[in-house]
């Protein structure tokens, strides 16, 4: 053999090796249970974390206009889907840190879930309005659900989430309606449509059993619920006081009803242009007590045991975050994490909070019983937090 | 360069080529939030399985006398926490599907549990009594928490589960007493003691938010709980007819308390002795209702949502499982997975229930709406189904 050759060889195994190693160093031997992503609002990157560590494990660039971005994740937590506020839908492998799918399914778009089995994602849409169902694994399109409440006239769809059996519901903001979708057979989805709910409803939630489906309502006072356990579900109205006597007031500035908060029988709510935090209970959903808070909350956030509420604010407040303790219905603690803190997002035991601060381009990791700052991590303007234990919960 | 040089060094090379892609083969890149564990009863053996694919991925042997076996996981779902009756605590690589650390702590044991913050694995032991705190990442001993009630005895440990901020509680069968334990610093651990709680309690639970830990007792009718978020906790009676007129029963029939189900704002118990799930309103704690079964019931599980409760039954009604419907308060389903069914758990969004039937080696994935069976597996005398998705959950 010629030495040349022989060079030749064993530059190509040790290439081989060398990839070989990086394949396998790219994606290390660890869980995916403790990872979560940070959205990079400004620069269209997701930062992938490891909640266990308190660091950034690498950083994802390529996902588009990520302002109101939101994220759901696969049933073995490997794989976050990413919604922008583009229309684009991204499929990032957490592990090997890589995008994996990308599609830009419409012109503008605000949000998705993902079915209690993890096979479907369905994405919300604004321009043109409706909902799109893609499967889990390929992105590939099974259906589209036009809204058409008029001839050739697409609703806007605002608060789609999950429920149990392969459904999804949705509310139809030009139409003033509410859709449950079986989508059991997801190339011929079942559509149950609830009319006349209200008008223009711009957020929704479900409680965290599943149980009900509520809508806040931007063209009048009050939210409209439904209630899915019942034997034929039809909408009420409840809290018909909900931001009565308020100017009319930009969506941008509408408080997430995501942010609701059920702990025990009772829900907080963020009150509209209002200082306070509305207590309701959640049997009859009448309204049972007020907190005062710093500001107009945007986030009301319960951590996973329903002790604490924890509430972010809107522009001039919005550097601050406040703790009600439950059992006093009162404000235990008030902290400064930082300019701009825009979400707030739990360890699954409750045990720390992860708070992003734009305008600081930090997150903080605070403990919820000490209120210490256990870690600061350096992040590009943060956004939402995501924790890959969301993919066990509904609505999330 | 001699060809038998040559030969050598490339055979070295594939060697190490044959190594790497073992190596990475053996772990291959997958996320961890939708594996779980069967414990095979019988041969000592871990199925590890994934409920994605609702099949067994392989099986770890040499986990010792897995009779009454309990599992719990790490924050990042990678390692299963197995705590045998023999007093092994083993501690499984899922993805490389082996065992990492095993230590005999103790000469009997039932059970265990994990911080809030995935730090501390803590063992309860009946022979010597006590409860042992090891390092979750190593397994090394962190601390022996002596429940020495009179000189030179030991109680004996029961109903140990996980709290808020690093603490776990515990009942002492032999002291009537409950200990609270705040493991912040787990060299030294701090402990508060609930003494004349009631004769002898035997199991325990804490309820999915982590305010009322309540404890069966042996010795006597009722059961006693403790409010931990009271500012004062104390020890209160409920129930106090729970168990009455009954025979003294031998502690293997009696029902596991950690299957109890909180629904809403209700809690399902089996009764003792008698084929009725109990009905028990959790604000006034006390029993709203009775709901006739096929036999005395072991485990009464709430599905996640609540909308359902699982129960089965002990010798001779252990072929039958039976499904409430918790708006209706009555058995809405009766299904026959098989012979001895010795557990159930649900996946954490509640679309399928996985149970184990020992006697016919067989674990059935059942879909909770149509109530359809989805797969079967064959495992050699399953018993306890535990799911990665626990490490998520308060009290599991």
């Amino acid at each position: 053999m010629k030495r040349r050759q022989w060079l030749t060889m064993t530059g190509t195994a040790s290439l081989g090796l060398a990839a070989l190693l990086a394949a396998c160093a790219s994606a290390p031997v660890r869980g995916t249970g403790d990872l979560g992503v940070v959205i990079g609002r400004a620069n269209g990157t997701l930062y992938i974390i490891d909640t266990t560590a308190r660091t950034v494990l690498g950083a994802v660039p390529g996902l588009g206009d990520l302002s109101h971005a939101s994220v759901v994740f696969s049933r073995d937590g490997l794989f976050a889907y990413v919604f922008g506020r583009d229309g684009g839908l991204t499929r990032v492998n957490l592990l090997e840190q890589r995008i994996t799918q990308r599609v830009l399914q419409s012109g503008n778009a605000i949000g998705g879930a993902i079915s209690d089995d993890g096979r479907i994602v369905a994405a919300q849409n604004y321009t043109p309005g409706g909902v799109k169902l893609f499967d889990a694994q390929t992105l590939e399109l099974l259906a589209d659900i036009a809204t058409e409440y008029a001839p050739g006239r697409r609703a806007r769809v605002v608060g789609l989430t999950d429920l149990p059996g392969r459904r999804f519901a949705y509310s139809l903001f030009d139409a003033d309606a509410i859709w449950v979708t079986d989508a059991s057979d997801p190339s011929q989805p079942h559509t149950t449509k609830f009319n006349d709910i209200g008008r223009q409803p711009y957020d929704a939630l479900v409680t965290p059993d599943g149980r009900h489906y509520i809508a806040g309502l931007f063209g009048e006072d009050g939210l409209a619920m439904i209630d899915l356990w019942a034997e034929r579900p039809e909408v009420r109205r409840i809290l018909g006081g909900y931001g009565k006597g308020q100017e009319p007031l930009p969506v941008y500035k509408m408080p997430h009803l995501r942010g609701w908060a059920v702990a025990g029988r009772r829900a907080y709510l963020p009150a509209i242009g209002r200082h306070e935090v509305l207590v309701v209970d959640t049997e009859s959903w009448q309204e049972v007590g007020r907190i005062p808070v710093a500001g107009q909350p945007v986030f009301v956030m319960a951590r996973p045991d329903g002790a604490q509420v924890w509430v972010n604010f809107s522009v001039p407040d919005y550097h601050r975050v406040q703790v009600i303790d439950t059992q006093r219905q009162a404000v235990v603690q008030t902290l400064t994490p930082g300019k701009a803190v825009l979400h707030m997002e739990f360890t699954p035991r409750g045990d720390s909070v992860w708070i992003s601060s734009r305008d600081d381009h930090r997150v903080s990791v605070i403990d919820t019983r000490s209120f210490a700052t256990l870690a600061r991590l350096d992040v590009p303007s943060p956004s939402g937090i995501f924790f890959t234990s969301r993919a066990a919960r509904m609505g999330f």
